[in-house]
């Protein structure tokens, strides 16, 4: 049963798990007492941050292990801001940061900062020029990801870490995609990880801070990781951790080419395979095991639990899916299509312990069954055939109005689709809807169809989006 | 060889290794996502929580996970100061909670909010009256631990509970130390937990707040556990935990009563085995597994050490141990000796699995190395015998001045102890000391000895300690 999921959450690395075992007889002592048991725990905490030091690149006593990748960006965030109050109140982020980070800077901007989004491109990347731009006098910290967790595009780290230097601004990079591949290129100031993507266990986040970099913990004292992460440490899954990050890197080289050549097979196929699907994210610029799709007309929950029988676990931006009724912010920064997103995203094997990763043959099982899935749902929400938008209709008027207040996606979309060509070429449709995806959607729509979105209208209930027929 | 900081941290229970095996392969998924691989997690989370609020004896939506108890005792108390912002900004506490409890004080009082510390008695008990009649109007909460941490005395928390009840203020009750052996007793509002203390593994704690309970968490957003616990969460380590709290509790009645035994016969026979020695925390009212006792004249490093190098493992609430300069905040409230302290917490067996706890001879073979190595200590220090205090010095002089400045406990009152026989009976001694132990350990010295302590003077630096001879 292919698990296609692995930037939510890897399975444990054989590596993680003997590691896990031995400390958990070793290290399970208070590493603060001075007797055998609490030694023998301090010298296994010693040699897991010397070994995570070196694959982050950073000296052991810049890093501290944190509960998880997610406190480790807000205590990395919170501390930064706080180190540099003097300078000023602004946090510059990209739009397409992990939720953790536009977390942080709500509650900043909640407590008074304020906050820069740097907008990204249709891959989903910053530009540094435009990155640079927005470092100002007043930038106390800025953020970026190494690279980005839904659609696997890479961030120009380097170039915007120079601009952040030159402009004195302390840089935090958010390396929990990337660092099971290897470590971050380019002067950062703060980085930070989290091992379950990595392999290793749950409950152990890595945020390294360079000496020299200003920085104030928030939040009650604790004298333990150099007064940056309170409680207990938990050494056995550190322990752990360590472990699997330095065996991931051993077999990074070979695992990324193998998993990129899958995933580029995946980018080029289901496009041929699935019609009105957009490939979304760079196509060269990005991390080697991840590849997201948006299919049109398809709602996204309804194709997880399609794939999921079929056996295939993967994840969705998909405003349809689980609890949220927005889409990804990820594919709203970007502007692309967000109904039927798929994010594939595939798990590395370990040679060595002959844990099976990613297979071809998985792989060419999931194309296989793709396009009937698709094709199913699409069916099920009577969706338009591929070709109905050029069809003329015999009663044609000048403008249309579509009401699809209260429908979810994709089914405004589909209203849309189906009444286009009622009108003729340069008559327009209008769109009401109350559905959040609608506004990306639409739009979307329109790139993938040679319509024109002529734009959004304010309504009594939700917004009215006019697109105009041009074909 | 026996170790005997089980309040540190315990070693791990085999229900909980057993429970953490199998779910490592079950539960390493995201719960938040639909495939099966994350509805898997999710039972399995579900299934800790139902387990975890039977053991604390509340309803699983009102009990979270967080990564430590230190962090359930910061979000607690962050969380109920924020619920109850428009009540009042009073935080009520006990002075011998533990440092976590404490620090989240500090951090409210820094943040501009105010702290009222109740005092204790000199079994570290507070008095449910004193405690009531701090609870004022504009009291946002209140904590309590269940029983303390280093002497192993149970608190009042029925009645405080009853108490703050009366007074419509929220009780955040502590329970670290006492979750292995039952559910706290008395109405409760809040109640924070540490795996680690009851055997089962580190990196998770628990937060219970009761339905009704104003609370606002703190910090950025994050929607897992409630909203109460930023963070991924930490699955198999939370069944884990789940596991072996259910487990110890089925062995709690038995290994209460051994241990009890035990821990009387420490302290009966330490007293008769070792000169001046004051066995400290309430005789009755205790935890089951803990036992306290300082040592006059002892430096408490050098004197774990010695414990340590004859197989014993405890830990000592010393101002000469660790880097800390100041003696334990918990014996300086009680006003009891402070140096040459030992804390002496025994680990329970698991019957059932066969693993040992500790055993009748582990505590003879103690009790038997015990008094050598605390002589071989003080003859070290240069310590006077225990008669020396009544001996007549030929050259009397109505009173003397010991220079004891830059050294460190238990110099001073060794110092102290080495001159009181050279003053006349009515006479005085005067100790000038800059080590804080002083403060603590000469007043506690006069109580041992039947000398009077005068009082403190302020002095060029450090502080001047008056004793006047009585016999």
């Amino acid at each position: 049963m292919p698990y296609f999921d692995a930037a939510s959450a890897a399975p444990l690395h054989p590596v993680a798990r003997q590691a896990l075992q031995a400390s958990l007889d070793e290290g399970w002592a208070d590493p603060a007492r001075l007797h055998r048991e609490g030694r023998r725990a301090r010298l296994l905490l010693d040699a897991a941050r010397e070994a995570a030091a070196e694959a982050v690149e950073c000296r052991p006593d810049e890093l501290v292990f944190t509960p998880s990748g997610t406190q480790a960006i807000h205590t990395g965030i919170s501390g930064a801001l706080a180190g540099r109050r003097r300078v000023g109140r602004r946090l510059v982020v990209s739009s397409v940061e992990h939720s953790a980070v536009l977390h942080a800077a709500a509650a900043w901007e909640a407590a008074g900062g304020s906050v820069t989004e740097v907008g990204v491109d249709r891959y989903g990347a910053v530009s540094p020029d435009a990155y640079a731009a927005e470092l100002g006098t007043t930038t106390a910290l800025a953020c970026l990801q190494s690279a980005n967790h839904e659609v696997g595009t890479e961030q120009p780290v380097r170039e915007v870490a120079e601009a952040c230097r030159a402009a004195g601004v302390p840089l935090l990079v958010d390396a929990a995609q990337s660092l099971a591949w290897g470590p971050v290129d380019g002067h950062w100031s703060l980085l930070t990880g989290s091992a379950h993507k990595w392999g290793g266990p749950a409950g152990v986040g890595l945020l390294a801070v360079r000496k020299g970099v200003r920085f104030a913990p928030q939040g009650p004292a604790d004298e333990r990781e150099s007064g940056r992460s309170a409680g207990f440490e938990n050494i056995p899954a550190i322990v752990a951790a360590a472990a699997s990050l330095r065996a991931v890197r051993a077999e990074a080289a070979d695992e990324a080419v193998r998993l990129r050549a899958l995933v580029d097979r995946i980018r080029a196929r289901v496009p041929e395979l699935v019609p009105d699907v957009e490939v979304v994210g760079d196509p060269v610029r990005r991390l080697p095991h991840v590849v997201t799709f948006s299919c049109l007309y398809v709602d996204g929950e309804t194709l997880l639990h399609e794939l999921d029988r079929a056996g295939f676990s993967v994840s969705s931006g998909s405003s349809c899916t689980s609890s949220t009724l927005i889409p990804s912010h990820v594919l709203r920064a970007m502007g692309v299509l967000s109904e039927g997103n798929v994010r594939v995203s595939l798990p590395s094997s370990s040679g060595t312990s002959g844990t099976s990763g990613t297979s071809e043959e998985d792989v060419d099982r999931f194309l296989e069954v793709l396009p009937g899935l698709v094709a199913g749902v699409r069916e099920r929400f009577g969706a338009p055939a591929t070709t109905s938008a050029s069809a003329v209709s015999p009663e044609v008027s000048e403008s249309l109005v579509v009401d699809a207040l209260g429908r979810r996606c994709p089914i405004p979309v589909i209203e849309l689709a189906k009444v286009i060509g009622d009108v003729p070429v340069g008559g327009t449709v209008t769109v009401l809807s109350d559905d959040e995806a609608a506004r990306l959607d639409i739009p979307a729509w329109c790139g993938m169809r040679g319509q024109e979105y002529v734009g959004e209208r304010g309504a009594e209930r939700g917004a009215a989006y006019v697109v105009r027929r041009l074909r």
